[in-house]
């Protein structure tokens, strides 16, 4: 079968919000096994102005229901953004995997030449398929992702990149 | 033009190349302006056991290259990995950027299904072409892309998404 944007998409966001379901798992089990308060690793942030470990898988589940549902053409999740637990957090990442399974790999046909604009308080950013998904959505996903890993990491945590690369054996 | 294996490659992997470069220099930029020593950011890790800045940027550039040269099915270019100093290191991306600009579209036809072995001293990853796109090379360059990001940011450089997305205006 021949290689579409839902390839370059769906595929690979499932499998890093697998993998980020990982690294949570390892970092609550770290902070449990350490008689630390689960709470000073959902807040805690690299620097100031970033956001909490929270706020960052929102954003990366944020990010990846929103490049599938617009790449499909379907109506974005709405959620309400009320975790405050590592299994709240798992739970945000299950119906955003269970949402991008969904996804009919047809309606993802020509996508890459969709007009998709982003509103944004300050500024609107007008794209095609092709460049919202590799220029906007799955940098963000990544980045978010990765800053999960990097805060976790600081905080101590033992993980190594097989985690984040999902080679768990 | 239909969204091939390319479109899901080279463009993403120039674009945050060129971002990265983008990111080092305004890291560069802080030091000298706040009398920093280059030097303690280009040696900074979040944690121990993890890579300091250049060589972040080192295995950036490897994913990118070695991304590139084996889905379209040439050599890998070997660098010395000598780099000590901003310039060197955005000599490295401008190096890696010229090498994907310069991939023919046409090479990377059905290398989605192209058999693709990487060896490690201890072990050994067997994919296809797109399975190592999306689950080894892409993961692994936002990975080290995002660390660079988050290192200067630690460092307590100016930085914001922003600049990491490309979005400078």
């Amino acid at each position: 079968m021949a290689f579409t944007i839902y390839d370059a998409s769906v595929p690979p966001l499932v499998y890093m919000l697998e993998n980020l379901g990982h690294v949570l798992t390892i970092g609550e089990t770290h902070a449990r096994e350490n008689g630390a308060d689960a709470k000073a690793y959902l807040d805690a942030r690299l620097a100031p102005d970033m956001f909490a470990l929270i706020k960052q898988v929102q954003v990366a589940t944020d990010m990846s229901k929103g490049c599938g549902a617009r790449l499909a053409g379907v109506e974005i999740p709405k959620y309400d953004d009320s975790e405050t637990s590592f299994a709240d957090l798992q739970a945000r990442l299950a119906k955003t995997i269970a949402f991008l399974k969904g996804l009919d790999r047809a309606a993802f046909t020509g996508a890459e030449d969709k007009a998709i604009t982003l509103k944004f308080p300050n500024a609107e950013f007008h794209f095609n398929g092709k460049d919202y998904l590799n220029n906007f959505a799955i940098p963000n996903v990544y980045f978010h992702i990765t800053t999960v890993y990097a805060i976790l990491r600081h905080k101590g945590v033992p993980l190594g990149k097989p985690d984040f690369l999902g080679r768990r054996a």
